[in-house]
């Protein structure tokens, strides 16, 4: 129940806080031995530079609570990771264009060129993160979900394995449009990563608000993640709120948008200074018109897309679930995906690039663009089929030169596309490397609402055959389908205003809107998990929200049936013994403690401090006293019965932010649930599915 | 708890639900005496009618469930109220001015048009709204806010109330920029009116989701008027989030935006039907640059705004909470405002026209222009300053003429206006008509923002003497100044998104964003409640965050101290005397039964509805039977302590969903806290600030 009072509390004692901490800190400096040190060098200095950075403190604290610089520095520092990641993709990815350029006209090593270039680095990043930090491999949503809510996976949280994914991705990036995996997921991980680091760097600074901090943190870097990811500060909150388990807490609203538009400023600001640009622009401009962007009747077709883009998406799920499951079953890739993960990428690069050789499969299905390039030529604001007809007019570039560069109709190039990514997408996915998913979602989402809207344009030209339909505009379908895909994909909204975010078109919100809500409603229908409810089951993470779209029945299932053994307890008139037993075989912070053994009813709990204190107590004095008469028995504020289910005692758990909720049955303890052995229940829950 | 665990069973028999429905509704046909009444005419036909809806529910209900139907109905028919109600308000202001242009060269007819109009319109609009329904007056959002957190107040949701606050809206809009007030509030509430019609509409021909269904689309209706207010879908969701008294439940996200994208399509298209515009566009089209929004470093000139605008807003509101304070204490006020309403709204009506009067200061104070006119003028993209240099050189219209209508310079113009729509606004708040704030607080902003444009770009061009500082636009500090100040005023968010959505400007997303949170951080600090807050303690509302803002240590106090008088309670072996007793004493749903009423050992609780049955077993037979023997005694999910404060006590009530928490001290019953309860204590916290 801390999170939910804790403010008024520490908001009524503000003005002397600035005092007491320091004094604190001064009686810390004094007692720990590392400090007071006689034979550690420079005394002085030291002391004096301890002493302005005690008043820096003040100052800072004066002006907010140190959680907020802690904020905007999450901002800052991810955007910056941000900017430099795409700084050294965007290097690597021109050195290889650079490269394959040279060697035109020879075509053997042209294609070394396209294909080694790719596996090697898929080579270095795979065996660089499996070797350094295997957690870091996949995208990462699956494991920030379960974080968010409530469960704790230090192994996700560390910096070496920020170091890894970060590099890790690097690789998986520069690997280009032929492997085509995205930047979003793992981002969002890096994001919790660093977040958490600067949260214990908070506490420490701080030593009022420990356990709170941590969990707002996390909160407020999920949203930075998306943000600092695309300079998109809106919809990266609202990736935020619909991650969340179940319920957002709107105190978080304030710092995830503080955070966020200090993630983006700085994404933005640091391309401008960069020399990308002369002021903060969106990331892809397009050429929209802007005096009529549709007419009303084409809301229909949006909708239509939606429906598309929906039916597309569950056949895309499907074969990913498919490939989760065959990973897991199949022999040969349990082998390969333990014991040669580096090879396996090699193999699978080689696979791809080769497939996409522009001068072989890949000139029907531009496969020259890099990921951005594509985005950009899909979303370009003419019909493409109108302005190749008139040639010889035009003279302004054409962004989607490279899709029609092959001779076939724009059509045809698109169709292959579509069908071709689509296995494509699904075996790059069982890389073993830092690597999202959503930016080629998002890009296939674009290419199905252009092969729409192209198509959409033709038909209806050809049919009402006037002028009416002849200014129609296939850019917005790309954007609308873009949106709706990834929206159907990964089962969120977000994505429809981080479209919207990206490309500065706000006059095409609600088209992209309704598109992507009849997508997500036709991709949902039949607890049909997302992409992300698929990662998390085949990983077995306690995530409710995916066991119960797969198993829509599992969560009801009662506590009583899946409680562990019983939680160690503590009688009233407890001695010596019993407690010393209890410490010895416990590690709980809080023990419930029973009027008696047979009556069994809870009367409270102790903390693990008070009965360490009790037996220090026990030891000094002579007479043996009872626990009730040296320990204060804390009342516990929140009682379950066993016939609660387990979504019932998961939501309140994390709700009201105990360590431990006591099930009773008509006031007789039964059991005890913590957050780890919640967690053991979920895993359990996890393995019947 | 049964919000949390409905959607899994419900689900599960999904498919065997229409047939059951549809039997169920024929056997309560059969039994309903009105229907099978042998005397109405026409008994075929509406047998056959009655068929046919039957089977088209049916058929709505295999696409989805009937709730998304109501949601749809709820976004079109607000979107359409709203579309209405900006068309007749246009008409009627367009009346007034033509009026007033026919008067040209009669000073005295003209003065008397600009005020006699006015005022007749709030006269008429006071006492409509005071004679039909009283509780139509003001705002709207604080109740709505209560009634989000939990408390049930049906005066304000009745159909009654419904039409009172949409003519006296139209009326109090229909006085225009002279009186100054707006729409939001007011269209918030009412969507909320239409939203809890709706779903005792859904509920009737929906069986099985009653109670679930009323609070899920208030949340959704809270979102949907402020989406079709202003046809802006996704800052209306943001503001659903911000009003949420502490969380948002996640599941209300995509009802949410199906909602306000249903609504905003609707407000849209209907605009473009009525001949606004040829397609979906901007409610304030503007004119920025799009090569250059903004220079990187005008970033530092956002954040200074963003402060400005935070310190104005708390004068703001201290003047707010002054005249709330005066209306309530001095006994002139109490009078006027009990029982002379119109006289007292016409009499202020006619002092606001007389100042604005264009011939007097109104000259100063661009008093010609409607609300709209105000905003876009403001929002105009050029520097007035450099333009009204070389005036000779204008072609194009310049919307921002009648700002220098006077002669004086714009500087002087807009610090006056500043000035006197200060007290103005504050005056105007006290009118008794139903009226929102945010509309001209927007507005103020805007101004503000406009100031501090273009005294930047002034002062900036005359430091640099360079071209760099020349092409600064002052609309882009207008647009951050008005998210800023809304903001700061209402303590939300949200504005920085509406003020891009009603734009279209995404350019200054990241500015506006940092104006707001700036803002929302200078006026948040030092427990200052926000304008919806003010009013929330002025009326007594039960609501908890206003408390906090206003005292933060009040939410704190032990439940146990504000407990009232001890439930009626039942001991396991009562009998017929003593249930008799308890069904006419209270009139809860949930009798909670100890063990005996001298152990007090909580063991659970029975629905009423049992105890009626048990009272009927009784009666037919002989043997007195014990209360435990006839009914089944259900188990309390969630136990409380005396020692949980307030705060907890209202969070767990809201977020569990149950009737009645029961407040027990280890295992013995001492109270029980019901929603009506909640009220009570809150109230009466309420009257201690």
């Amino acid at each position: 129940m801390k999170n939910l009072d804790e403010t008024p509390r520490s908001e009524r004692n503000t003005e002397n806080n600035c005092q007491e901490e320091e004094n604190q800190l001064e009686t810390s400096h004094n007692k720990s031995p590392l400090l007071s040190d006689s034979w550690k060098p420079y005394q002085r200095p030291r002391a004096i530079v301890k002493e302005w950075l005690l008043k820096l403190r003040c100052c800072l604290g004066a002006v907010c609570g140190m959680e907020w610089y802690g904020y905007a520095a999450l901002g800052i520092l991810t955007g910056f990771l941000s900017f430099l990641m795409d700084l050294s993709v965007s290097k690597l990815l021109r050195a290889h264009q650079w490269l394959y350029m040279k060697l035109e006209g020879h075509s053997l090593l042209q294609f070394l060129c396209w294909t080694l270039y790719p596996s090697c680095i898929c080579v270095v990043g795979s065996s660089f993160s499996h070797s350094i930090c295997p957690f870091s491999t996949g995208s990462g949503i699956p494991e920030v979900r379960a974080m968010l809510a409530g469960f704790e996976m230090p192994h996700y949280l560390s910096v070496t394995n920020l170091f890894t994914k970060y590099v890790g991705l690097i690789c998986t990036l520069a690997a280009g449009s032929t492997i085509f995996l995205g930047k979003v997921g793992p981002f969002v991980h890096l994001s919790t990563m660093v977040g958490a680091y600067l949260s214990k760097l908070c506490s420490l600074v701080q030593t009022n608000k420990k356990d709170k901090a941590a969990g707002e943190m996390m909160v407020v870097a999920a949203a930075v993640g998306v943000a600092s990811c695309f300079g998109a500060p809106v919809s990266g909150v609202l990736f935020s709120v619909e991650v969340m388990s179940s319920h957002f807490a709107v105190k978080h609203y304030v710092p995830c948008f503080f955070s966020t538009a200090c993630g983006a400023l700085t994404f933005h600001l640091f391309s401008v200074w960069s020399g990308d640009g002369e002021t903060l622009q969106v990331l892809f401009k397009t050429n929209f018109p802007t005096a009529l962007p549709f007419y009303p009747l084409e809301i229909v077709l949006f909708a239509l897309l939606g429906l598309l883009c929906g039916a597309v998406s569950c056949c895309y799920l499907f074969c990913h679930r498919w490939i989760l499951q065959v990973i897991k079953t199949n022999p040969i890739f349990i082998k390969w995906l333990t014991t040669e993960k580096a090879l396996y990428s090699g193999m699978v690069a080689f696979l791809l690039a080769s497939v996409t050789f522009p001068h072989f499969a890949g000139q029907y299905m531009a496969s020259k663009y890099t990921m951005k390039q594509l985005l950009t030529s899909l979303l370009d604001g003419r019909q493409w089929t109108s302005e190749s007809h008139n040639a010889s007019v035009q003279v302004d570039p054409k962004p989607w030169l490279e899709w029609s560069s092959s001779g076939s109709s724009v059509y045809m190039t698109l169709t292959f596309f579509l069908l071709m990514k689509m296995w494509m997408l699904v075996l790059a996915c069982t890389l073993p490397v830092p690597a999202g998913c959503f930016m080629p979602v998002f890009v296939y989402g674009a290419a199905l609402g252009r092969l729409f809207g192209e198509g959409g344009a033709y038909v209806l030209s050809g049919l009402t055959s006037g002028q009416q339909w002849a200014s129609i505009n296939p850019g917005g379908y790309a954007l609308a389908g873009a949106a709706a895909f990834s929206g159907a994909v990964t089962h969120t909204l977000s994505p429809a205003l981080l479209a919207i975010e990206l490309t500065g078109q706000f006059s095409h919100a609600v088209p992209a809107l309704i598109a992507t809500v009849l997508a997500n409603a036709r991709s949902r229908s039949g607890h049909r998990p997302s992409f992300y409810d698929a990662i998390s089951i085949s990983k077995r993470l306690p995530h409710l929200p995916s066991l119960k779209k797969a198993c829509p029945w599992l969560p009801s299932t009662p506590v009583g049936q899946v409680l562990g053994a019983k939680a160690v307890q503590l009688q009233k008139t407890a001695g010596l013994v019993e407690v010393q037993h209890a410490v010895n075989s416990c590690t709980e912070t809080q023990i419930p403690v029973v009027d008696s053994h047979e009556s069994q009813i809870l009367l409270g709990f102790v903390l693990r401090p008070e009965l360490l204190m009790f037996l220090r107590h026990c030891k000094t004095e002579t007479v043996e006293k009872h626990l009730d008469e040296v320990c204060c028995i804390h009342r516990a504020s929140v009682l379950l019965s066993p016939h609660n289910t387990v979504q019932e005692a998961h939501s309140i758990l994390s709700l009201v932010g105990t360590q431990a909720l006591f099930v009773t049955d008509s006031g007789r303890l039964v059991g005890l649930i913590t957050w780890p052995e919640m967690k053991r229940i979920l895993e359990d829950l996890a393995k019947e599915i």
